[in-house]
């Protein structure tokens, strides 16, 4: 680390852990206002926000970005609109500080129920995607916690102006100096510095591939909730419904090629292998998709690609499918398990009993029934946007709202109550 | 780590990735019928499970073990009745595996909710008690999670026979076998295998002085939820019943003192410094409670001894209590939060606003207005037992039971529902 930034991180957590004390006693009306007042001020410097974000854009250009991350990168005029809308979601939502739940009166006549908190201070390590800088700020303002925002460097110029936006508006409505920060160096130096300051932060979010996340466990003494990739499964089981099926596995697939949310990877019974099997391969072919498939599925599709031991367990992030045949619905939940980053799987059936077991028997943050990846997603989940979706287990599973970045506590109200 | 140990841990935990994929679908009926057939067993080997606590007892005298320690160590009569009681206690609770929650209707006609499901594998590392073998093994084991126990070197014996009835009482109840293992040696080198198993091992629990804790946490790859010390306070308010307040600090202090949830620290608002004060700190001492207090504590009762820095932080687990005067309400929190452990903390008081302000303010797993700290316990609670007291805030504060030992993911049910 090099000695002109040491310890600037730990600067902004001490301001930071000041305005987490004030901002967890700020009320709902002050918070919903300096939400609002973030998203207007967003829109009214859209121009000033695209010629710090066509910055970026030029940079990720010059270094050979493809198109798919620049487009990821830009802020066009309805990426704005959707940053701004997400900010007003969120600020509709009911407040979760302090609510009390769970009460009861134990047998002793004392009540116990549980009240929730934030957390503190929370620290949002993230990569690509400005957008992330309003919806997980505005997530944390809205649920009583400071944080600390750290984007990827291709999106530095957009990251800093859309904070500083946000942190000026939000100290306009009244919230305290320091409740939104980001870093504003891509020196990779800080993140070390930022996950190390136990204490100060209470609470570690990466999203992100497998090198930035390791990286952060191997140096974190703060708790992390990873948000690792994507390899979303969908499973066309012998009693499906196929017309149903196919819609699902376009929709899965193309819809949105470039998410975490997208199939990477398709499993069919082999009931279907000279049905459903060629016409779902050949209808995503006509979609630009490239099929990558074992022996069976290149029996079936013949322009199929030889799939590799890497396809079962790759998040392409592009028009490529890995497809697979199963014999048994018991196969493909074992490969699911095996394979999938327990993000999101999907079956498609019309037997309510297989449904029910791959609810059960399928370990990921969201599993679903007749439905398509793409909609695992915060807004569409009611949550107004999300902090991102969590394939760890501990705290929160899939998209991540207000609700996870509090935490419950035991509240007991007694009257001289004691242990006998 | 020693050649003839090396990958001990390693066969357990790939055992237990068994067990628990089958634990997983274990009805409650057979685990509930496991739960009294161990609770069973360990009162009909009541005699051979004295007679290995004794070479543990017998060991600790000649260690020097304190008479305190010697006294957690013992499996009497009625600790053993304990341990079975609270084996038939969990299950009488309810499942919490495949509950389902939070259901909705979303917009777009999609159902939405969550669903509880095991961790998986979940080590647990204790200390002393050996009761703790019995009550987190059942608790794991009702909650559909395989475990892996390590018990503290000085119960060694113990918890091997605790640990052993329980299996076979399992495994004749019809539990996967490997559901419920001991590491059998006291190797702290099989801490270090065991919290570096991520992939076959989901969820740590250590139990324990910082020492310990801190060993895990800069060695564990796998996810924490720390049980660190109880440095527990009670604040007597200037508005507080005092008789009231009398009756909960000596219970806090006295009732059983070497234990997390009794009371290490007492603040007493200026305003009662020459009545509460001395009448409380005389009736303390009375009960052999040795006083350390600041000036004006001093200048109040005269045998108190000097605090020093270290008495704010301390937690005696004796009959030694420190004692400070505040000026404030607010004074009072922010010493609680500076200075506690975040584990149990309560003020007496007859004012509302107050009362209300201390559980928002409280940074703590548990927070009480008018009860002893005493009563921050699992069965208290109403959690049968419990795996013990996090002071963490990711996903379980304060005693945990069943439904921390769960994590819930989303569950859709859709009719052909794609992203629009």
């Amino acid at each position: 680390m090099s000695a002109s930034t040491t310890g600037i991180v730990r600067e902004m957590a001490l301001k930071a852990r000041k305005a987490a004390a004030a901002l967890a006693e700020t009320t709902a009306a002050v918070k919903n206002a300096a939400l609002i007042a973030m998203a207007d001020r967003l829109e009214k410097n859209k121009a000033a926000l695209q010629g710090e974000n066509q910055r970026d854009m030029d940079a990720g250009a010059q270094a050979g970005l493809s198109t798919a991350m620049l487009g990821r990168l830009e802020l066009t005029d309805k990426v704005i609109a959707q940053m701004a809308n997400s900010l007003r979601q969120v600020a509709r939502l009911p407040d979760p500080v302090g609510e009390i739940f769970d009460m009861v009166v134990r047998p002793n006549g004392m009540r116990l129920g549980r009240m929730r908190m934030p957390f503190g201070v929370i620290g949002i390590i993230y990569e690509s995607r400005p957008n992330v800088t309003a919806d997980a700020g505005g997530l944390c303002i809205k649920s009583g916690n400071a944080v600390i925002l750290r984007g990827g460097s291709e999106a530095i110029h957009s990251n800093r102006k859309i904070a500083s936006l946000m942190a000026e508006a939000g100290a306009g409505a009244g919230l305290p100096d320091g409740a939104l920060q980001l870093i504003p160096s891509t020196d990779r130096a800080l993140v070390i510095e930022m996950v190390k300051l136990e204490g100060l932060i209470d609470l570690i979010i990466p999203r992100g591939g497998r090198q930035l996340i390791e990286m952060i466990m191997q140096h974190s003494s703060i708790p992390v909730i990873k948000h690792l990739d994507g390899n979303c499964f969908v499973y066309v089981d012998d009693d499906a419904d196929l017309a149903m099926a196919r819609e699902i596995v376009l929709n899965a697939k193309v819809q949105r090629p470039g998410v975490c949310n997208a199939m990477e990877t398709l499993l069919v019974h082999s009931a279907l292998k000279e049905t459903f099997l060629p016409e779902i391969c050949r209808a995503l072919a006509d979609k630009g998709v490239e099929i990558r498939g074992d022996e069976r599925v290149r029996q079936a599709f013949p322009q199929a690609k030889s799939a590799t031991g890497n396809d079962w367990r790759a998040e392409y992030l592009d028009l490529i499918l890995a497809v697979g045949v199963v014999d048994s619905f018991d196969e493909a939940v074992d490969k699911i398990n095996a394979w999938g980053s327990h993000h999101t799987d999907s079956i498609v059936t019309r037997d309510h009993r297989k449904a029910m077991r791959f609810l059960s028997a399928v370990d990921s943050g969201c599993v679903f029934v007749n439905a398509s990846t793409r909609l695992s997603d915060g807004e569409v989940f009611g949550l107004g946007c999300e902090v991102g979706i969590s394939t760890d287990k501990l705290h929160a599973r899939g998209p991540m709202g207000l609700r996870e970045l509090t935490t419950a506590k035991f509240i007991l109200l007694g009257d001289g109550h004691v242990r006998t």
